[in-house]
């Protein structure tokens, strides 16, 4: 340890970084004000990318306990603007969702939450790998400015119930940079970052409260119970040491969600939910947390009720009103909402033939995820542009029968060329058999502690 | 995992470095193609500071094996040129040393390994941390150079035997931007890592055969034999699998290493030695690396014949008259070896007087070593410039009884008011006792497997 405390003594512009990283190496606890020494240290440039990257790779290896978690989540989250949102008198509730396949759940959701009552201040994120990002979707829409500045952001959530943009500069920059960093240095899968990243994002929108919906299953980024348990359970302990009501649900994302992946296709599903029509999946996870974002929201006491009301609000029309006036706030057209066929659309549409009858056993949503992207759905390079009208249409659910030759799926692109070298890799995404499989629940576990 | 293997099919500029970073994150091995390629990548700049460091921190922490350390070696080695020395006809042999206080040795075994018919190509470093540099000893010299290109490196080898300059860009670069990141990112303390360091640098001198100084100690970046051995033991396997004659001896450095700390200091006393005066100690590891070398080399087959042949050749004086030829061959002034009063001399010397009579028991060479830094005698910046006239003189040796208020050092400085602040630390090194040590061998133990 003696040559890196020396090379410590010598290197002037960076005091302690070293010490710090040598620290987490050897085991060792940082406190609260060493955590924030780093964490600004780094936004101002004094600590440099390479000191940065060796500390995450440290701390993904022996681990920051809880009271490391909060304090680089609190460090994190004051390396930029928290947000007040005093001219928002109802209680504000948001939802985050580790990422998923077809999940477009957070469009229909937020203008749901909003007409009961309970404001959504969402700040979201882009396609990441394999999964889709909100703000991707909302852009399908044409004017649709996910830009916002905090001004306008809160006069929107004030009015409209509901305002969803993506991360700007003025909150939690650390988080911006260090998540690009951990993206190329092999430091993402690690449950302590993970929650310094989520919550000191989320924290920063001045919410009351916040429900996290931990994806498990091939398409996740948890692949498994055990993993997402923990990463829930942390993200539930690590907010609440904030003064916040957070609980969190593990939901299946081992199939898709929905009928659909790509954007404009998305958020067609999602007017369709709006609607109070739209996929059993889809309109399901919808409900169910929309029901908890009340419940947390203190608008009702018992998940029963807030079910309730939630159903009803979305026979309503209500939900669907709040979406258009979302739309509308944000300069976009609301014109698709009346007519989807406006959204930009896929000129060609491939079929996916089956290769013979059966039920659909098994949809592998990390597969299908990656083949839209390639169509054009998402990125390949952190610089690529979506295309909105790119994605997949799948014609069968798992439990529904296909006979040989009959599409389980369209992949949806500008020219046939464009689908030809995915058509087998999405083919090989669905396993057929003899019976339908046994039905799988949405929500696997809710965390409250 | 699976969102890093994403990152990474999106990162086109470094298309392998996530996943080699991840799988050795993850406990996996690397393949030797793939060590070559991480090192050419980053050498080349398609490999960022970033990921080498979260690669270099995943190394530390998870190993690497002995095949892998091989492979990095290589891969570090073939960075740049590999010497061949074809105008030298005798052996090669060059020695190392993991840094000490007080350790001149070189300057004294390189011509007296050169004058027994073994040639001594050696390529040095500068002062690090509390250790002292050869380099920064041979530059209290005037004129001499210690910047020689490949060519007239190996001219002066040739024709003198013995030359001692620093690592040129052409030599190991990939080793001299790893070590200069290793130094700000807390991964020095890696035995594969110090090991790949030291060897590919040392192999590319074009040397037949190696003699390793690991020290261990209060002095030493190794602290405990059990370090030491690893080290040594791994540095002798991994050499030897490049074909090389490698062995490694541990020797103490719990004291200083002779009287003297600092440059120009060290090279009166080098001097004191190739006359077949000086220290004991100085001396003493100065015949035993050399004996050694003779065998490595192949000039003697035993240990013991090598002993004396090297004690006759230093009494010869013929040691010295080759040191004199190295410094000319360099461009230096030869008259200071006549005339050692000719060297860069501090104007004042502080005493450091004993707080009372006893024999002196300990002495830290840690202590004395940082103390000696901030003389001036090393850096606290890399950018600094060494003051070769600053150092400490110890008036004591372990055992050595002194009175009280008599000196136990000096220390040398151009300002009475530079020693001041350090007094009491240089006075605190020292332990005086009742009764004289025990002694303590110099060489603690043969690494010849």
């Amino acid at each position: 340890m003696t040559k890196a405390r020396v090379a410590n003594e010598r290197s002037a512009p960076v005091p302690d970084a070293v010490e710090l990283i040598v620290r987490k190496r050897d085991q060792g606890r940082l406190e609260p004000a060493e955590l924030k020494h780093l964490v600004e240290g780094y936004t101002a440039g004094r600590v440099a990318d390479y000191q940065m990257s060796a500390w995450l790779m440290a701390s993904l290896l022996n681990g920051l306990d809880e009271s490391e978690t909060v304090a680089l989540t609190d460090a994190m989250l004051h390396s930029g603007r928290v947000l007040e949102l005093g001219s928002v008198h109802q209680p504000k509730v948001d939802k985050h969702s580790t990422g998923g396949v077809g999940d477009k759940v957070s469009l229909c959701l937020g203008p749901l939450v909003a007409s009961c009552g309970v404001a959504v201040p969402m700040v979201s994120g882009r396609g990441l790998g394999h999964t889709g990002g909100t703000l991707d979707k909302l852009e399908a829409i044409e004017g649709y400015d996910t830009r916002l500045d905090a001004r306008r952001f809160e006069r929107v959530v004030a009015t409209v119930g509901v305002s969803i943009i993506g991360q700007t500069s003025e909150l939690a920059p650390a988080d911006k940079r260090i998540y690009a960093l951990r993206d190329v240095t092999g430091t993402v899968e690690s449950v302590p970052l993970i929650v310094a990243s989520i919550l000191s994002k989320k924290l920063a929108e001045g919410i009351d409260a916040l429900l996290l919906d931990v994806k498990v299953g091939r398409g996740a980024f948890m692949k498994d119970l055990d993993s997402a348990r923990l990463l829930g359970r942390t993200l539930v302990r690590v907010g609440r040491r904030f003064g916040k009501r957070v609980s969190a649900v593990l939901t299946d994302m081992e199939f898709p969600l929905g009928r659909t992946i790509g954007n404009a296709l998305e958020v067609e599903e999602a007017i369709d939910v709006l609607r109070n029509e739209g996929p059993d999946d889809t309109r399901e996870l919808t409900l169910d947390l929309g029901a908890r974002m009340l419940v947390l929201g203190g608008a009702e006491s018992g998940l029963a009720a807030a079910r309730r009301r939630v159903e009803r609000t979305l026979a309503s029309g209500e939900a669907l009103e709040c979406f258009a006036r979302m739309v509308r706030a944000h300069g976009g057209n609301t014109r698709v909402i009346e007519h989807p066929e406006m959204l930009p659309k896929a000129p060609v549409r491939v079929a996916v033939p089956a290769p013979r009858s059966g039920f659909l056993v098994r949809c592998d949503a990390l597969e299908l995820g990656l083949v839209a992207v390639r169509l054009g759905a998402g990125r390949l390079l952190a610089e690529d542009a979506v295309d909105p009208a790119a994605g997949i249409e799948l014609a069968i659910k798992p439990g529904d029968r296909v006979a040989k030759g009959q599409p389980m799926a369209w992949l949806c692109v500008r020219r046939r060329a464009a689908a030809t070298p995915w058509l087998a890799r999405a083919a090989a995404a669905f396993t057929l058999g003899p019976r339908p499989p046994p039905a799988r629940p949405l929500v696997l576990e809710n965390i409250a502690r």
